[in-house]
């Protein structure tokens, strides 16, 4: 997508560098951040310089190149790459796109022949992931944008837009596709406490792109659906479970039974690599915990326009911090995926279950 | 309650002039402000100085009360007295207790056979109204107290202390009646976004009775009911329709709907005073639209001390701030009052009908 005129993806790998948009600072600044080895790369996704599940597994594939570009030739090649897939697979718990993305370039390498052939090879893997990710953000849009009437209000949760993948995005590029084709469409965007990536992020790719959108406290989705201010809810997902359960940004399930409550569908788009066909349901997504400071601190910009974390609870208070929820499929009227829309519980796994 | 081991009412009158705690500064500062008239009242109850449906009532009491002491003698006193109720009937539209408090004291005044006995009968009806408040809070203190087993986690939204009544509180009395008779409870208690009310008033209120407790997003409640960590709920009301549908803070109805989801006993805690026999439901109950900042900006104290509002989302971005919501009764377990506990449809009515 396009920052004043230019376009940019998310995360790219430039010679043995990973060039990403650094996250955390948007919407108050747009920098790139360069990282020069898999370990930078491990640390940036650890700290959410890059977050969201497709923009995850590209950095992760990326990572994999590097890995694989520094690895010692010789004897020390195969555990360097072993030892370094550890420590990118270490970073995040929660995303399907982290681990596929992993498995999938440490195969190219496992394949190939020599040291010199096994840096090509992980380097191309790497790029292909992220053009299917690119390219599935785009399919996404064309096969979601189907369910977005013409004055639709639609209300996301967390960033599911094109700074959560390489491009597109999942939740957000039916919302593009649909605003591009001439469709009128406003969203409700939620804050997304703790970390603000609706307020921060969604809202800010929402006004790149020209599309009306107000910014709501999380707390307000249930009494807007209520209202019937809303025609439909769209998400992304970090897992997607056989059964179709999955696994999104914490607050997710809330936003499902409100939709449920108030009849109106709740949508989930995602790329096919956010599936795990070894997971039989929600039950077994591990849920990451985070930092109780992002509960109890809250982060943004002070009236001179300085970046600062304040504090709202006592001095000593304690904090819990789930970082995602399982929505169960029974809440869900669709998955969204670049292979088409389907039920929640009739993904077709056949050929990818193992 | 106590404070340092002083005992405090949230708001008291004292000569002519209302004292009240300043909630703005808490858990960070505490101080006591002064309103001289029922004009600076109001403002306060505007600008949420004083804030909880108990506490908001008995402010409007006072400030009813400084009406009557202000108004000049002869021909105009009426006149005053009535444009004096209706300033303080405007500062806030969802809140029962206010309205049940102004036109209690008024009818005391108008009762009254001269200008002086209408200022007395106005001071004891404003403090007649303020010492029912504080002792309903504790008998549901007393009442609740039974619903909460030994070991019981409970997760509560918003702040129904003591700080939003005169004393005690609605639905945290309860809390300190179960564990000031030893029982072991402990406490969720979800930040409450856009105010903060949960992670600066409650949280400070909790620690105050040392009861431990856990400040969580209020994204984040799903998901420890979904994981059975959270053995019920209880929240306060601003208003209690006479079919048991229930006003109280935005996202009230969310966790509503996710105790439902997980069969977590949901308690609604509210003096007599919030109940409105005039209103059948809840789709008749005005909901508060506040000044979209209050999700724009996250207001809390810098890394040096000091008070601070910051912005999250982009320059020019807007908001939508219900301040709000209805929970249907069909999702309440119980609402309880200091008259006892009723099931949400079978509130005893009857005698307050008109």
């Amino acid at each position: 997508m396009q920052v004043q005129g230019v376009d940019y993806r998310t995360v790219t790998l430039v010679g043995h560098t990973v060039r990403m948009i650094n996250q955390p600072l948007i919407p108050y600044r747009f920098e790139l951040v360069d990282l020069p080895t898999h370990r930078h790369t491990a640390q940036a996704i650890r700290d959410m310089v890059v977050r969201g599940a497709g923009a995850i597994g590209a950095a992760a594939g990326y990572g994999m190149a590097q890995v694989a570009l520094e690895a010692p030739e010789g004897a020390g090649f195969a555990a360097y790459v072993c030892e370094g897939a550890a420590t990118l697979r270490a970073t995040r718990p929660t995303a399907q796109d982290l681990f596929y993305a992993v498995a999938r370039v440490q195969g190219a390498i496992d394949g190939a022949g020599s040291v010199p052939a096994a840096r090509r090879a992980a380097v191309e893997a790497a790029q292909a992931l992220a053009d299917e990710n690119a390219a599935a953000g785009e399919a996404i849009g064309r096969i979601g944008a189907e369910r977005i009437p013409d004055g639709a209000r639609v209300l996301t949760h967390c960033n599911a837009g094109w700074l959560a993948f390489v491009d597109w995005g999942s939740a957000l590029a039916p919302i593009y596709c649909a605003a591009r084709s001439g469709k009128r469409v406003s969203v409700y965007v939620d804050e997304t406490r703790p970390r603000s990536q609706g307020a921060r992020l969604t809202a800010w790719e929402l006004e790149g792109e020209g599309i009306p959108h107000v910014v709501i406290a999380d707390n307000a989705a249930g009494y807007l659906m209520q209202r019937g201010m809303v025609d439909l809810v769209i998400v992304g997902a970090d897992r997607v479970a056989a059964n179709g359960d999955i696994a999104n940004k914490i607050g997710t399930y809330e936003k499902a039974l409100c939709a449920a409550d108030s009849g109106v569908p709740f949508y989930v788009a995602a790329p096919w690599s956010t599936v795990d066909p070894a997971c039989p349901d929600g039950s077994r997504i591990p849920i990451e915990e985070r930092d109780p400071d992002e509960v109890l601190l809250l982060t943004g910009l002070d009236p001179e326009g300085r970046p600062v974390s304040i504090q709202h609870a006592h001095a000593g208070a304690r904090a819990l911090n789930p970082a995602f929820d399982i929505t169960p499929a029974r809440l869900i009227q669709a998955i969204i995926t670049e292979r088409g829309i389907y039920a929640p519980g009739e993904l077709p796994l056949g050929p990818l279950q193992t």
